[in-house]
């Protein structure tokens, strides 16, 4: 407990953008984040009162960094199981659990746990020989997806092959892989829900999420033109998974949509791109509802605050032209109602950087607002 | 300029929550403010990553903190305005300058200057003996209103008197004074207005604010049953103030509102108590707006964001009861829509250690919620 307000403290092991934004988030609870940064120039690191710098890879550094804090979370899945369940051991509160995480961290053990539960998906197997990849195509048909069982995001860790000798390439480098059916989506949709320890779920509305090169460019909140119906399966459907699997904090399901069902792509256990247009769309933003959900505190209203919500993420564009100072002035002048949110990091081509959110009644307008936004910025025009 | 960002740095005197408020703020513009605290238990201290820890009268330590800023601003109205002429003389870039801030520094010169402007006001005088008072009540009526010139805040520094005796004991202790007619006031309502050094204003919708023992408890936006002919008259006033005195920054206007007219009580040149609903109730919180402003960005949209935004200060109630943290759970419970910013204060009977907002298409059912999770976090029940 911070002696100093009488409230618990929250430590966020990962010093991202996702930590930045739940530290503004703490704030407003009357909490400081602590952060375990892996260094001084973390996003979360530039910005946070409580910082300490070290490795989420070593036991010590988590261990130190537990001391100072009530309840343990996560600004991304990469820590080691064993270490989570080590701090366990210790009688360190950690949410999401190392038994809830697993599922998040490793592909197998999410497909074979979907599975029991009954969730649509993509037809799969683990692979162990080039027969197995074999047998999802001529299951369904050339070509299907690679994706290594761990460490993949933003599109690595995924690779579609079209014949067993791009597959066999492919495993050749990586040791341990799932194959998946290619799945004939229209689009991809997301759905967000928070659980407590108490067991309290609140969902946000399933938004449409549009990839471009594995990485989500754009968010749309409402997904448009979903009827109530799917939107409501959407939702029972990661309640479901959330309840299920014992999550605390946030689930985030990423969902294809085809034809006539979803079937669950991923899943992420922490604060999640599709779910940053809440900071101003919704009555209470993912960043909030995951330190009320780790907290125990109960979950806040996620009602849509417009009629549509749109949030650009900014891709580090190349080196040269406008300065990002400068850049930031024309978008203000263009855009005088769209919210810019700015991670601290440095420039990368590809790299996401900031992400922009629009509201507005009509959808179109909405997304072109964001879309210019988020142009400013990356490519200073 | 932060070398890890390419983005200019903003430094605040003065670690309160405005401070606080306005690193959240900063956050999402890619920014981490800067802040020169007199206590590393200040509230922004606890939450900001670059805090100096010094006095706002101490020259030696304002030119340090200074040092690292591209920009300096303020949290409150206490630095001498000496000291902010020395930082200018250095070639500090100060928003709201010396010459600005005096006018709020000082209440018989904020008086003069307004009256140079023809701004409507109470009648007035500086109170060099008895006579000044004494003619004032001869010209209203008793009471009439004792102000000190310089220091007073949430209705400290303010007198009524109802006769000369009265008024004699409180010039025996106060050297610098000024006498106000007491104003037939129906209301009391504020006008906010940003303005950079461009030159570009914006103002945010006009609000009730109410008071109770000289202390904000609660701001209404919109100031209910407000016609729009007086809307605008109070925000071309306020436009016009900050233009004439040269604000860069917020201006918060304080005003009466009588049978027929609106009379300025007191000028403020900083995010303000009556602003703090813009944090979820406008497109740009005034705390973004003032950085915005003192970077010399373009300005962001002002636009309320729901018909109702209803503000409730929760003030420190006595010692004993339920502890802060469980208050927060039983708020939670009762208001999910509810909106909490908690200070990082210490409880202290009467001090303002946070707010709530409420959002809402009802006016009465907007500010019952407010009042209610005030309540909570004020008396525990």
């Amino acid at each position: 407990m911070d002696t100093r307000t009488g409230l618990p403290i929250v430590g966020m092991v990962g010093g991202g953008q996702l930590a930045r934004m739940t530290h503004q988030a703490a704030i407003a609870l009357g909490q400081s984040l602590h952060v375990l940064a892996s260094s001084p120039d973390d996003g979360a690191a530039l910005v946070a009162a409580d910082v300490e710098i070290g490795s989420h890879t070593d036991i010590e550094a988590l261990r130190q960094f537990a001391k100072a804090c009530d309840v343990i979370t996560f600004d991304h899945e990469h820590v080691p199981g064993d270490l989570i369940r080590a701090l366990e051991a210790d009688g360190v509160v950690v949410w999401p659990s190392s038994a809830a995480l697993r599922i998040a961290q490793d592909k197998a053990a999410m497909r074979e746990r979907l599975a029991e539960l009954g969730a649509p998906m993509p037809r799969w197997r683990r692979v162990t020989t080039i027969d197995d990849v074999v047998a999802v195509a001529a299951e369904t048909s050339w070509p299907v997806v690679l994706k290594a069982t761990t460490g993949g995001y933003d599109g690595r860790g995924v690779w579609m092959v079209s014949s067993p000798v791009e597959a066999e390439a492919v495993m050749a480098d990586v040791p341990s892989l799932i194959v998946e059916e290619r799945v004939a989506l229209r689009r991809e949709v997301a759905a967000l829900v928070a659980r407590s320890p108490f067991g309290q779920v609140a969902t946000y509305p399933i938004v449409e999420t549009v990839q471009r090169d594995g990485i989500c460019v754009e968010v749309i909140a409402p997904a448009p033109g979903l009827s109530a119906d799917m939107a409501l399966a959407a939702e029972e459907l990661a309640i479901r998974i959330a309840s299920e699997l014992g999550v605390v904090g946030l689930l985030a399901v990423e969902l294809f949509e085809t034809a006539d069902r979803f079937v669950v792509n991923e899943l992420a256990m922490r604060p999640h791109n599709s779910g940053h247009w809440t900071i101003e769309g919704a009555r209470t933003s993912q960043f909030e509802q995951h330190l009320r959900a780790v907290l125990d505190y109960p979950l806040g209203d996620t009602h849509i605050t417009a009629p549509y919500v749109v949030m650009a993420n900014i891709l580090g564009g190349e080196p040269g032209g406008l300065k990002i100072d400068e850049r930031i002035h024309h978008l203000m002048a263009a855009e005088p109602g769209v919210k810019i949110h700015m991670y601290g990091k440095a420039v990368r081509p590809g790299r996401k950087i900031g992400h922009v959110t629009a509201l507005g009644d009509d959808l179109e307008a909405t997304r072109a607002s964001a879309a210019r936004a988020a142009m400013w910025l990356q490519e200073g025009k």
